[in-house]
């Protein structure tokens, strides 16, 4: 499977939580195999967990398929830059790769704010990739906060 | 409910997860009046998955007993200084304060390492406070570590 297929499937992920009135983010969780392990969109909304961002959501989603709690040569596509939240928990499931589409200067914590997977106190730091379809991801989050303001 | 209840609940939680072979970590979630919403210990290898942290398990289960994302005026204690990904979580379930017990000097992301509160970019940051039993707490891990070397 070659990655438009996987980024098709983020975005259909953001598009379908945006639907649920949920910010458009959309996460998936490729195995070693290329197979998609686990795909999801945010639900803080709808479970009323403030924690249930796609990637968290997705990432455990993909070691209970692999029952395993480290996710070894694993990737993650996600349709934004990842949350000290969600940057620590790719820490701590050992992905290999994460590609992320928009950047979020106010709340990433990949390229922007704390950096994490830079702090020499990082344990594992993932292969890191931005900007992938950024208009379109970066749209996708514009026209959401439009229609609430 | 004195403090001290919270701490022998959190140390409490911690020793039972030691006891099922994870990493000795507990931590509590008190509402606004004093209640325990939820409590909880490591359950990162019982569970297969790496996100399993006491912190973020008592959050959710919290979040869950109140029906609300939000936990606002709610205290977390727990048993050592917050990585990366439970501070963050800290943030997003907007904590009035958090209390722990031993530093962290190594994976702790609150007063060492990236310092997530401390972030201009940090949305919600809690009062916070360390070091509470910090002796016990500290010796608690050095007994699991000792026990697996």
């Amino acid at each position: 499977m070659i990655s438009s297929a996987y980024w098709d499937r983020a975005f259909a992920e953001a598009e379908a939580a945006s639907a649920r009135g949920e910010v458009p983010v959309g996460a998936v969780v490729v195995g070693p195999e290329g197979q998609i392990l686990a795909a999801a969109g945010n639900r803080t909304e709808e479970w009323a967990d403030a924690s249930a961002h796609a990637e968290l959501i997705a990432l455990r989603a993909a070691a209970e398929a692999l029952g395993s709690p480290r996710l070894t040569g694993c990737d993650l596509y996600v349709t934004l830059e990842p949350c000290p939240m969600c940057a620590g928990a790719i820490s701590h499931f050992r992905l290999r790769r994460v590609y992320f589409a928009a950047y979020d200067p106010k709340g990433g914590a990949v390229e922007h704010g704390a950096r994490l997977f830079d702090q020499p106190t990082c344990l594992h730091r993932p292969e890191v990739y931005g900007g992938f379809r950024e208009r379109e991801a970066a749209e996708m989050l514009r026209r959401f906060f439009a229609l609430r303001r």
